[in-house]
């Protein structure tokens, strides 16, 4: 079909592109396939030419963070080294994940709902904070970390920082290249000289 | 009026701690004159007997979380002595009014909206941060804190992780003591060992 197009063809990717915008405007709740038509600009049957509806766009845009996310996980530097640096990897890529992904991000860190789809990605944010605490316990343990913050709540901490980044970044905006370096040094460091 | 009722007796601020939840629950724009009448017991005549409408009760709620921020900055530990030292104290202090005034600022934060209340309460709100950033500025220029990570970014991710308590602390739970020093030791020393 795609070939045939001028410039209303989509793709899943650039179709996922619109629907993300019009999810974080007007929360998945409140949208309609109606808003999406209008925001792509192609009929309804057109969407579903692509995908079954709202909640198959709603688990591939928060799966498209996810799997940014775990893919973290798997990476060389989060899987051997001690705990307290593979934990520093994983923080610092976290932050970048969030920010190369920003939208994708926003969306399921906003996903509140009951929806299957919602509540499947509500467990798989769950499970990968869970995999960062359990990482930053083993730091502790170690005596990497310091013992007198509670792991789950330095995990909590140490997310409500991260995730925060999504209340004020835009992208191309004058502290887009310190955004990581910062969460990491404030993170394991702090803010003392 | 109020010694001669029974168990819907309100004063003003037993009717907020009724409609700070409400708000919470419903959001600000989702709650009716209804809802609020029907979650306190008492007829919508009777709110309009203590309050002009639901604005009022929206100024009087953030109102309350504001007076307890600014009050902060006027503590005799936030205005004498070293920039640092002062930074600490009112970064421990505003965690602990967050736990302290939790519906109330859970309020303040959520304020997103277009009336002369929010527009308001996101002004005094950006007011109190820049403080802050002010004092953090103080700090970095008198080589109390580290010069590597820009005070307005660091302010932004401090107040994040502050912040996002709200979306996870309960009352009575088990973190309850141990929250605002974990804040400080995570903002000021890291978590490193």
């Amino acid at each position: 079909m795609a070939e045939n197009s001028t410039r209303t063809a989509y793709t899943v990717d650039s179709l996922l592109a619109v629907t993300v915008g019009v999810f974080n405007e007007r929360g998945y709740d409140g949208t309609s396939m109606e808003d999406l038509s209008r925001a792509a600009g192609i009929s309804k049957s057109s969407i579903y030419h692509h995908v079954r509806g709202k909640e198959e766009l709603l688990k591939l845009a928060v799966g498209r963070a996810l799997d940014a996310l775990f893919g973290i996980l798997a990476e060389p530097e989060a899987l051997t080294g001690r705990s307290v640096d593979r934990l520093e990897h994983v923080v610092r890529r976290t932050a970048e994940v969030l920010l190369a992904e920003l939208p994708y991000v926003t969306l399921l860190l906003r996903v509140r709902g009951n929806t299957a789809t919602e509540q499947w990605a509500l467990e798989r944010r769950r499970d990968f904070d869970h995999q960062v605490a359990e990482l930053l316990a083993a730091a502790v343990a170690a005596g990497e970390l310091r013992a007198d913050v509670e792991p789950r709540l330095a995990t909590r901490l140490l997310f409500g920082m991260i995730n925060s980044i999504v209340e004020w970044y835009r992208p191309g905006g004058k502290h887009a290249d310190g955004v990581a370096e910062a969460v990491v040094h404030l993170a394991f460091d702090g803010l003392r000289a």
